[in-house]
This record gives C-alpha cells, sequence and structure tokens, in this order.
C-alpha cells in the first residue's frame, strides 16, 4: 500500500506490476487492462502503459502517471486488440524517465514485441556489455530492453524458443508478460521469485503479478506460472514450455509481509491470512501484559489482529491515517518538521490514554518512523508502548526488484534489537523469527535474503546495483 | 473519508472546511493553513483556497482540486502574511465553478474581507432576492456572497457589530471564518449545527472546522466556537461577542456517524470513542450469532470493533479497500458493471468462507452497496451475514450543508427495515436506536434531523434546496 | 499586432476587444463568437471569454490564454444560445488574475447580465467609492463591475434606461456589449474613443470592436455605433437610444496609428490606406535621399509602402522577423544580452548592405529598439539610416483603455527631436506632424491626447490610473 | 513560415532543423542551442529536444511543442556541458510520437551517442531490413536510429571511421549533428541536398541548418559543409574528412524557393535575394499589366517586390495575415466553411477595389487556396487578378525530407497550365521556369526533383515513402 510523507522511509517498495490479457472482446481488452493494472496500482504509482495487438498491429500509450491520470476514455477506445499487456511503474527518482516505462515495444525480425516486466537481473550490466560489444545500441536503462535484445537476436522464426534461450542466459527476478502479433507469454524466473498468476475469465486467459487483480476484472484464479515456466497462450489455448535448468521455489517473503494485496494468493497463500498467522505466532514468540493492540494501518492491521486474537487482548484503532497525500504535496521544512508525523498519522489520545498499548508494524526499515510513533503514543498518555513487528529485522539489500536502501541505513543492519528498542524508545520490542514468518507462510519455499543473507543466486557486491545507469 | 466510485451513493457528504490563523510568523501562515486545510480534506475535496493578510493588503489564491494539487511552494511563498483563513469545498457537480471557491474575497468601504463558509442558510434565496430588491448584483451561487454583502452593509466602521447583525438576519446552519485587513473572526450559527473550534500554537490562534487540524499544525483544543458566538481575534487577544437571539446545542449528529474525523474532538466527545461506543450498544440493540464481526471500510471501522468488544466475537478485516481512485478515474460501462464493485471493494475470501458474518457499516442512504457487499460475502462463502448499521435510517434531506439525495433515493424513508433486509439479502438487519446514538454521543444536543425529520428550525419544501442556483 | 520579446517595450497596448451576435443559428453562436474573438486576438492576449443566452438561461466560460487555448469544441458545444458575447483581454502583469477576465456575468433583479468592456473610466475609483459606501463589495479590480452594479441599481424592470443613466453617471472611453436573457446592447462613450462597429450577417446581427471579425465570419459592416449611441437589438430587430448629453467624434487615433487591424474601417476610413497615406505625407513633411525604404514590420510597413511610392525610393523587406515568440520564451539573460535583439527581428544583410536606407516605424515609445535596430543596420553595412516616424512622438499618457507607460520612459515626453535622433543613433530623424497624421485619418476628429495632451475631458494627474486595484 | 489553417495544404513541408556547438561557456550552452533552436522553429514546430555532453556524461530532454513551450529555465538550467546539440522537427500527424523526438540519444560500447537529423533516407527499409534480420530490434520509425545502429556497430574505437563506413552506407538526403562524449560532429549527404553550414562564435564552433541561427546566437558564418563531408569538432579544433564515394552539389531548390529563412546563406546566396530575383525574372517571363503588385504574405512577398521592382508596377499589401492560430484552433466545420479562408487572410478591400492586380505567390501546391484568394480579390472588386507563381509546377513527390502529397493531389502533376489558370480563375496565371529559378539561385547545381522529377539518385516507387512506419 502507499505509504505517503511519512512512512516513505519505513517501507520496502515493490518495482512493478503486470497485467496480460488474450481472448475476443466486444468491448476491447483495454479497458480490461485498465482495471486490472488499477488493481496492482500498489506495486507501483510511476508511470503506467497499456499495449494492445489487433492479431497485426500493436498499438500502446504509456506515460508517468497513476493508472487513472494516464488513460482517459479516447485513449482506451483507441487501443483495440484481443492481445493486451500492461505495467505498472515504481522506481527511485533519478531514473525516472518516461523513456523507461513500459511495456516497451520493440520492432525486430518477426513482427512487434511488447514486454512488461517485474523484478531485477543480477546480470543484467554483463549481458549489455556483452551486447554492445557485438555493436548493439541501448535507449533507456532497464532490464527489460536487455531481454528485449536477447529476444529479437535469437528468434529466427520459433518465438517461444527464442524466449527460453533468454531465460537462460538471465540470472535474477523476473516475471515478464510479453506480446506478440497474436501471442500472450507469460515467464516467470527459475525461482519463482516474483509472482505471476494464471486466470480465466470466460473464454480469455488473464495473466497478472497478482490474482487481486482476476477478482477485480471478473476472472477466476487458476494457478501460478510455475518457476522457469513458460505459458504461451494463442489460438489453441494455454501451453507450457520450461526452460532447460534447475529450478525451485523461491518466492520474495516479502510479498507475504508487506508488497502483495491481502486479497491476493500466492502459492495457495491467502496473503491476509499469513499476516494475520504471523501475528499470531508474534504473540508466541513475544507476549506481553497490555490493555489494548493497535496497528500501525494500514499495512500492521493483519498481524495486529492476529496478534489480538492470540492474546485475547482488545484490538483498537489508536492511529488515524490521512488518505489525501498527492504526489506534489510539499514537505514540511525543518521549522514545521515537528508537525510532520501527523500530518499522515494522528494518534487516538482517547484511545492510548492511560493504556499499556501493543503496536504491532509489519516490518522496521530505517526506524526512524518507529520512533516518532512511540513518541505519539506517549505523549498522547499511553502509559507503556510494546511494539512487535510481524517479520525479522531488514538486514541485507534485495537485488530482486525492491528497492532497498544501503546497508548502513538499515537500522536491523546495524543495530541489535535491544539497541533498537532504545533507539525508537519503546518499553519492549520484539520481532517475529524467520521460522515463525515461514510457518506463517505454509513452510514454502521463499527467497529471504533480506532477512537472512542467503541470496538464492551469486549477487553484485554492495552499491553496485544499478549498474546499467552508470 | 473518501468514498470513490463504489460506496459513492452510499454516503451523506459533508460541504466545506474552514481554517483561519492569527499571529506572528517566520515562516509565514500560508503553510500552516495549508497544512491544517490538508488535515481538514476530507470535507471537500473539490476546490481549495487561502487568502492572507499582512496588516493591510489581502492576498488569496484558490482553485479546483486537491489541496496538494492546488498550491505548491511559489504559490504559498507569495501568499504572506500574520493573519490567514482557508477553505476546502464538496460539492455536486452542476454548481462545480471556480468562481465559487472560497474563500469569497471582496473589497468594500471598510477594506476588504475573506470569507470561507461551511454550512446551508435556508434563508438566503429571501435575503438574496430582497438585496437584489435594492440593486445589489450577484456574481457566484454560494451563500457566502449574501453574507459578504450584509455585512458590508452594515459595516459602518464597526465590523463586529456588522457581523453580529448579519448573525441576527441569516438563518441555518453555518460555521464562519472572517478575515478583514487586521482581524480573524470566527462564527457559529446559534444551534451549533456546524462545528467550529479554537485552538492555540505558542502565541498564536487558530480556528478550524475540526480538532484535528490543530494536531496536524501542533496546536491545541482550547474549546468549541459556542452555538451563536462571535469570536474575534486581533492584537488584543481573543474576545467574544454574542448575537442577541436564542441559542441552542443542536451539533450535526451526522458528524459523529461520518463526516468527522476519528482523531477530532466536538463538544468534547472524542468521534472516535462516539462510533466505538454507538458499536457497543448497536450489539446491546441488535446482538447476533455469528464467527466473526467485520466492518465497512474505513468508515464503519470504530463501530464494527466496538460490536466485537460488546459481543466477544472477534473482529477482522473482510474486506479491503483500493485507495489509488483519482478523479478522472473511468467508471465500468454496463457491459464492465458487474465487475464494478471489486474495484473499491474485496472480500477476503478465506477470512469469510465458511464463517457466519456480522458485517457493520455506519449508515445507509439508497443501500445498493449494501446489497452488492452482501452478494459479495455470500459468492465468497460466507454462510449467514448479519448487517449492523451503527445508526439510524436516514430519512428525511438535510437543509444544513450536508448533501442528501432526494427523500426517494433513501431507502429509509421508503422501506421498513423488513423489507430493507429483504432489498439487501442480509440474514439479519439492526439499525442503531436513535436514542442509542445520543447516548453513544454523550447525551447532548445534537441535529437529528435526518433520522427523525425533527429540523431545530423551519426549513424549505422539499427539492427547493438549490434555490440560489435557479 | 502582437510585437514579442525585443519590441515590447516599444508599442502602447490595446485593452481589450469585444464582440457580440444575435439571432437563431443552427450551429449555436459560440462559435461564430469564438472565430470574432480571434480576429480581434490583437487586441488582447490575456484571457479570453463568451457568454451565451438561450433566450432565458446565461452560460459562460473564461480562461487566461489566446482564443485558440481557452477554447475547445467541447466548451463551445456547451455554449448553446441564440445570443452570445465575448471578450479578449490586455492587461499589466500585476493585475492578471481570472476573476478580472471577462465577459463579467451577475445575476441581479432582473435576471442575469454578461459585460465586455474595452477601455478605461476616469471616474471609476470615485463610483466605487460613492457604491462602497452604500454598501456594495467588489470581487474584482474591472471597471466593469462599477457599471454592472449601476445599472443593477436603476435597473427598475427598464434595462435600456437603466443603461442610458448608467453612461450618464460614467466618465471615460468604453465600448460596451451587454446581453442580458433577450437583449444584446452596444454601448459607445459620448467621445466614440473607443471603437464600436455594427456589423449583418443575414438576420443575424453583429456587433465587434472592429470591422474585420464582420470578414471573418461572413457578416457585413453597416455602421458604427456612433458616440454616446445605445444600440438595442432583441426580436424586434435593432433600435437606437441616446444618452442625453453632449456627443462628439474623438476616436482614439492611435486606433490608426497602430493598434487597429489595416483591414478594419472606422468611421469610415481604412485603417491600412490611413497608414499608407501618413507614409506619403511623411515622405512630403521629411523626405530623405537614398537606396531603399524599408519598415519595422509588421505595422511599419504600410506607412513605409506610402513613402516609397511617394518618393519614388523602392520598397525592399530590410527586417525579417522570427514570429514564433511564445508566452514563456525565456528572455536572454544579461550575458547573452546582445543578441536579444536578432530573436526576434534579423536585418537582410544583402539588401542593405552599401545602400542609404530609409526605415519607416509606426511609432517610437521608449525608444530602445530603434536604436538597436539602426545598429543593426549600420553594422550589416547600411551607410546612412534615416528614420522616418508615421506618427507624432508620444508624449502624454493614455487614461482610456491604452497601457501606456510612464511619462518618464517616454522619449518623446523627454526629449528634443534631434536629441533623439542622436541616442538612436540615425542619420536624419522625422515624426510625422500631427496635422500630417489627421490629414491622412480625413480629418475627422480623434482623441490625439497622447500626442497633443489635449485629452477630450478631465483626466486624474499622472500616475494614479490603476486607482483601483489600491 | 508557418502557414496556419488555411495555406496549410498549399505549401511544402520542411521536416527539421538542427544545431550544435562545441566549446566552454560559463552560462552553458544549452541556452545557446535554445536560441539556435528558436531561430530554426520554422523548419519544424512539433518537438523540440537537446542534448549536452559535460565532457563525460550525456543528459537529454525532448518533448512534443515549440521549443519556447518544450524548455523552460529549469530545464535549461540542468543541462550543463561544453557540447551540445539540438533538434526541431516537423511531422505528419500518424507518426507524430515523443519516441520519435530528437536528438536521439543511445549508448553503446564507445559511450553515448546523440543524433541530430535533418533528411531522408532512401534505403533505410532495406537496412533496417537486414539489421533486423541480425537481430536487432528498433524502438522508433526515424531514420536515425538506423543510422546510429550503423554507427554503433561499425565503431571499434574510431567513431570517426565508423561515421565514415556509415555515410558510405546510407544513401539519401541528410544533414547530422553528432555529438558523443567528447565531440561534435557535422556530416551532410554526399549531394549536400539538406543544408548545414559552420559557423563561429569566439572560440566556439556551430553548426546550424541555416546561418540565421547564426545570427541570432551572435555567430559568423564561416562556410557550408560541403557534400560528403564529415567534419569533426573536439579539442583539437575542426577537421574534415570525407566519405570515399562520388560527391555534387544538388542543394535542394525549395530551400530557396519556400523553406528556408529569408536571412539564411546557403551556398553563398542570400535566400531573400534569390527569391526577390525570382520575382524579377518571372515578371521577364511572364509580364502583365496591372495597377498593382501584391503578395501571398509572407513567403510571397521578396519574388513579388522583385517584380514590382522589374515591372515599375508598384508593390502594395493586399492581404492581411492572422498571425494568432494556435495549435489547437478549432477549424470551421461545413457549415462556418466559406467564412474559413478569411479567418488566416483577409483582403484589403480599399486597396484591391477597381484595380488590376498582380497576386505573386512562391509556389502552388494543391491550388485550393489559390482559388480562394482569387475569389476574394474579385469579390473585393479586383478588375482583374493575373496570378504569378515564382517557381515552377510542383509535380513529383520529394524522397528527401520534405512532405509532399501524392502526386494526383499535386495540382502541376495533374493539369495544364492553362487548365490550372481556369481552375483558379484567374485572368492570366505565369509560372516561373526552372531555368529562371536557377539562374536566380546563381546557376549552382540544386536537386529541382520536385519540378523535373530528376532525382539525384534511385527513388522508391510512389507510395512507398514512410516504409519504416510499416
Amino acid at each position: 500500500m502507499y505509504n505517503g510523507i511519512v512512512l516513505d522511509d519505513e517501507k520496502l517498495k515493490e518495482e512493478c506490476g503486470i497485467f496480460g490479457i488474450y481472448g475476443d472482446s466486444e468491448q476491447g481488452l483495454s479497458r480490461i487492462t485498465y482495471y486490472g493494472l488499477y488493481a496492482l496500482q500498489h506495486r507501483g504509482q510511476e508511470s503506467a502503459g497499456i499495449a494492445v495487438s489487433d492479431g497485426g498491429k500493436v498499438k500502446h500509450f504509456k506515460d508517468m502517471g497513476l493508472v487513472s491520470e494516464v488513460f482517459d476514455d479516447d485513449i482506451l477506445e483507441d487501443l483495440k486488440g484481443n492481445i493486451a499487456c500492461g505495467h505498472v511503474r515504481y522506481s527511485t527518482t533519478g531514473q525516472s524517465h518516461i523513456t523507461n516505462a513500459q511495456p516497451l515495444v520493440v520492432k525486430y525480425r518477426n513482427g512487434t514485441l511488447a514486454l512488461a516486466h517485474n523484478g531485477n537481473l543480477v546480470n543484467a550490466g554483463e549481458l549489455r556489455r556483452q551486447l554492445e560489444k557485438e555493436g548493439i545500441i541501448f535507449q533507456t536503462s532497464i532490464d527489460s530492453e536487455v531481454i528485449a535484445n536477447l529476444i529479437a537476436r535469437q528468434d529466427k522464426g520459433d518465438t517461444v524458443e527464442a524466449v527460453k534461450q533468454t531465460v537462460e542466459q538471465i540470472r535474477g527476478a523476473y516475471a515478464l508478460v510479453l506480446m506478440t502479433g497474436d501471442r500472450l507469454i507469460g515467464v516467470r524466473d527459475p525461482h519463482g521469485i516474483r509472482p505471476l498468476s494464471i486466470g480465466r475469465k470466460g473464454e480469455k486467459f488473464v495473466l497478472a503479478s497478482e490474482s487481486c487483480a482476476f477478482d477485480t476484472v471478473g476472472a477466476k484464479l487458476i494457478r501460478d506460472v510455475e518457476p522457469g515456466e513458460i505459458v504461451v497462450i494463442d489460438g489453441n489455448g494455454l501451453h507450457s514450455h520450461y526452460a532447460d535448468m534447475p529450478r525451485s521455489k523461491k518466492l520474495c517473503i516479502f510479498e507475504y509481509v508487506y508488497l502483495g494485496r491481502p486479497d491476493s494468493i500466492m502459492d495457495g497463500n491467502n496473503i491476509y491470512m499469513v499476516r494475520k498467522k504471523a501475528g499470531a505466532i508474534l504473540y508466541k514468540e513475544h507476549p506481553a501484559e497490555a490493555d489494548i493492540v493497535i496497528s500501525v494501518p494500514d499495512s500492521g492491521t493483519a498481524a495486529a489482529i492476529g496478534y489480538a486474537e492470540a492474546s485475547g487482548i482488545p484490538f483498537v484503532e489508536g492511529l488515524v491515517k490521512n488518505r489525501y497525500v498527492g504526489r506534489t504535496f510539499i514537505k514540511p521544512s525543518q521549522k514545521l518538521r515537528e508537525i510532520g508525523v501527523t500530518l499522515k498519522l494522528n494518534v487516538l489520545e482517547n484511545v492510548v490514554k492511560g493504556k499499556r498499548v501493543i503496536m504491532v508494524d509489519d516490518s522496521i526499515v530505517r526506524g526512524t518512523t518507529s520512533r516518532k510513533l512511540v513518541q505519539m503514543l506517549k505523549g498522547a498518555g499511553a502509559t507503556e508502548v510494546h511494539f512487535r513487528v510481524s517479520s525479522p529485522p531488514v538486514q541485507y539489500s534485495c537485488y530482486f526488484g525492491i528497492d532497498t536502501p544501503s546497508r548502513k541505513e538499515l537500522v536491523g543492519a546495524n543495530y541489535s534489537v535491544g539497541d533498537i528498542q532504545e533507539r525508537i524508545g519503546a518499553d519492549s520490542l520484539g520481532y517475529l523469527s524467520l521460522e515463525g514468518l515461514k510457518e506463517a507462510a505454509g513452510g514454502l519455499g521463499c527467497c529471504d535474503a533480506c532477512f537472512s543473507g542467503n541470496y538464492p543466486m551469486e549477487v553484485p557486491v554492495e552499491g553496485d546495483k544499478f549498474i546499467l545507469e552508470k
């Protein structure tokens, strides 16, 4: 979910949401894609784009802004076709260009190819340098351009084969929706780090980063694309192909913790239920005597309710969120800084006054907002504040598509739990253990590198992440 | 709170939020006013405006849009002064003009007057016709222009006296923040129907529709402006005056039910606590056997938590809200209509499946969304759905600044509770009684005309409300 | 004509253009008004507005910008009616507000009144103070609001009588197009200082500041509105009324010199022919031996051709104008200042090299551009530059709707012709005499106060012009 | 010059203007580039872009719109560097995309390359297909992307050599300004069809499509880039290289006729003087007895003055042009079509009434406007209208960067001069002969294919021009 002013520094950011649909439609598929992207808006608010194919010609439109800002009825009307793919993108400021918006649409010997990509390649720089060595030019700084080049070079008529070869060359985390003139193709990396699901709406097949998009457009979740699977949808239905390489289930655990929408289902797990269960386990690991359980809204609420239920301590709302922060909101200057935190969150004094409070958040990244919230609660008369976090300390950078600060900014990488408790001024602090979190997630294989440092593949040394930009 | 696409038809809408501040400031008061208006944004999203006085010259800026869209740093920088007032406005489409945005700034014999107004006059049409009879011209369709004319005509040097005379002439619900070159004036109608509070930030006095704006700007709530009180703030501090007419406490009860922000305090009552208590009383009046209590987010949550606490049935989140609806969001066409409801709210199937569900909302206006939500819950596998509403049926139109549909659209005005239950498909339906709601609100005097038809003053016949527009 | 960067300081600026039309139309009159205003765009580029009446309801739209920027097809489509009036406005920066855009549309006891006004009242401040004394409020700083108030107060059923009384109260220069629900009214001040003409297009009557607008919309010029005449157009055709006060012909002579479009006809004179004749007389008054006659484009060209024809010296183009200067053009900083003049005008070196050049401009206001042009010509190899101006030195401020700099900035008010010649570096300098200019204009009565100081009525002391703004 | 509504169909359109500058600058070169592009604005009004290099890093900004609309001070401030190149583009609607805006900036093995390109390749499709065959992807539909790929593939360290090889592969008309991290390179095709000149401003070297840009930025024209020349500017000054292929002078003759700015010098010829001389020769070839010579402004004026001078018949202005047409101007619907022509041009009735008129235009493409102008003149009372055109009939499509209609729309390709005279209703019609035009242009080698069909190289068959778009 969007975190606005104050909490902006407190959460890790998803980098993209992708969507694709194949099938005849009177209405045109651009509108369904619009609603699908809207359901994925929490995965990226910087730019949005849709490409459609009418069987031959591919048209596309993309721009900076929210889905509802980028598209209007005329534009959607103009995007006619029976195959469509779309993309929403989040990005750090410096690389925020219209040129980097997706889908990337390229022409090559076998026609037109549109790519929508969520994730990050760890060998993009290497591949790019190699392609450059052969005389290739690059117009953007996105991995997708590397992927498009690899597919195009290897597509000597059999696009699926070219995709397969490309999958065998690229390393990293990625979910891809590709569209050619007459096919929709979904790809998930061999570890399945980034999510991608398959849905069905009548005769139409749908692909989306999260199943919540299926609910929004009236489709049903069939299953997830499997790690390393290449799903091809065309006039003959849906067919599976696999890259010839080892595969394993390593879904990003942070999708459960914070990134995914509560109503989505990944690997068979409903995200809300995982979060609620994480709260219950958190209670078992770190109980506290208190009068009320509150959450840091909205992302901490499911775990808080789980914690409350397990502990028998009542859940109440203790913080109110102002939902009107816009992109151009003027941040308080140094002088007004002290009023800053209440712009986004205000405490319900009557709820917390004289109470021993357990406050549950889903994660702590830098820790600055946590400290302010504890201060606010105490200022409002809470007699004790017990901070509970429904995931372990974030200690390692992500190289797989999540925007993490450098390690030296991660409070969990630099301080012990005891030190952090002191820094944020809480009366006690408890993080959910990694085992606890995995149990909540059903014990399935996950990438938990941000907590454990166990990367499922070799990664660059710190600081070398945005190598393509240099 | 803002309700977007699906619930748009289900809630009554506030018409305005007002703010004023007086006192020296290095930073300039326009920025504090900006944050104050931002805290009041839930009271109006159509237009925003700020006027400032530097002791002599009055400058102002207003435009259509959210506070964060209307103002940027350059504009705020340009609005220098040690007195400021601001306004956010909600309005029905037809009358949505930049000319109607506020504050209304006029020049007259004693200088410049800026008016920010929340409410509705019931004799505006009459007063206007009378003024027109004397040759007055009107450039807008807002009541504020009538008020400005009345003050200007009667201000023969003593502005406060002119305001007092004006208060004695106008009838209806209003909270006003007036600014002259050297004074800030707050006025509340003799019944105190619309809220207005006084705050203090160091040496500065602040006026705001709701006390949540004080928290946001680091001010402290002192007290509410009393019904019929005229509060004058100038170099000599704050002074009270009263119009010579009967006064009574009749705060709009819907501020408690839905309009006010949970963290605001009105008439000494914290709105969140009133709502939570209403939920508890609702349980006593309409218990139900069930497995879980869920709310229609966000406005039904406080009452749902109160209901859960009183009943011992656990509160969980059963519906997820998409928070990214923008002004220009394209509504689903007839063909896609069936997918409509999930755009804004999606059900957490894993939470409700196989469960007997109590769903709590704060109010029902037309009933169409209620029906869709019950369908969604049942579709997701809820075995029973018990609908509970933490206020009585809305049966009468409001003439005091709240945008209500015509009576024939109010489901509560046209059907019995039994019929409504049937229409929305719930297994049971219980509305909080008026007595219960009043008890939750601390037993204080309120205007409850929308529920009871007991208007605190004579009102026009149905349909004659927007008389000024004609 | 518009003069962009370099010449901006060199010309006097018109303040407004007005247009009105009455008559049935399938297409709707808003489109004709759009084209009419477009033809008058040279009279004002700051804001544009159109109001229409469908016999009862009056709708209007106005915004900052050129006619083609303010209106689009949807807006024009929405403005349906069989009466329309429109306005284009030029204004100095400080007072450039959307609130000051016209037509001013007000509601009053007898319905709705729309006013489009070109000109300036010299007793607006006095009238305004008097109205304020009676309790009237003002929302804008434009004279039109004073006029609207006067009409509204005096309109006790007979609008025309009220207009007549108003004409008898206001002093200054004005052309007005008024629209009520069922009438179009044109008014010209008793001296006829600002132009207003009557046209006919089939059954429709048209009013416009200049007859060029009639050509553009396919109407025919019938005659000018006479000084002090009130022309009323309604279902019974066109009727004339006259205010009861002395009348005389005092058309602003600068309309002939620079303001009017060459293809317009005022007082029976075609403006192009007046300018060309002025050039011929200028030759007689100030002959020069030279090889070529060039003009400062575009406004000096007619006179240059007249001069060339009279002298027998060939007219050629010696300066090229870049026509792409937009509103947001970035002015060269001090460092790049020296390249400034060539942004707007470049010299045709091959034309002027080795030649004795006569350069004709229509007027000199500040003289700075004149100096730069002489330098450019000499720099390009002109052996002599004889500067000829087809009007007398501008020496006095205008109080009748033309934006003149203060007297201390008028080079003609502070230096002798000999001194000016030296300052601009010309080999000779000749201004047309006032007699010569009047002869060119057919010997008709004109207001020539900017040249002679003979104001046709009492005017405020210097500097008190924008009294309404204070 | 820009021709707005009415004459839009009557002129051939240039496709681009390019600019480059190298040298140290305190101010930064982006501002000089801004003014340089502004001087070239007549060559393209659709999009504008600037790229700068600070010796290593290349930054760029481009968008749809006029130079003054695309750039503001903040953007220029952000574009720091001591090498800069810029581009203005005109394009037909269908291919009007931000993706096609220039300069094209690409990264490749040897760094960053920025390309600004004016012209059209005749073998772009063939080259593109060949590159695609090797696996290359294309993201735009502009020739420049083909050129960038060719350079990148062949640049194994020696960029100049790679450019030379590229020149030997591409066929067509082109002027290029290339920028690498540390060099500015200008290239002109071996026939020199599109213009490119070299200027000097102090220590700085400047490249521009036309020398008028040098005047605007205070630089001096040194010479034209020669056909087939590759001019390299770096820290060691300016060096020339030549592609190893036959070269000849074939400057596009239409630059003289209409496209170039009158104050530019190409191949040593001042364009204004060529046009004026063409008018004089036109008189010799097609004299007429008449009272006045008028021009179709602005492009016909130079020839009209030349015709007048040669004939002794006085030149006067007979048509007035409205200069305020904006991009979004609403075109008159069928109903209002008859008023269309006067929107853009109005006749000076008093000038032409009762006169025998010679009207001079620079060219006739479709002939529709010509017919309307003759009608307007006759309608205004001209007794005879002798139409004279200062170039031969346009009969063939251009494949070298000029947007020509298909041959069946070219009136000169389908009708005899006699037939055309009849169609446009003129009393006589005379076109300048190709010999006459060449004489005016100083007898130098020109590409005159649009008049003669003598293309300087093999061209595609009609209709295959936009082959890259397909």
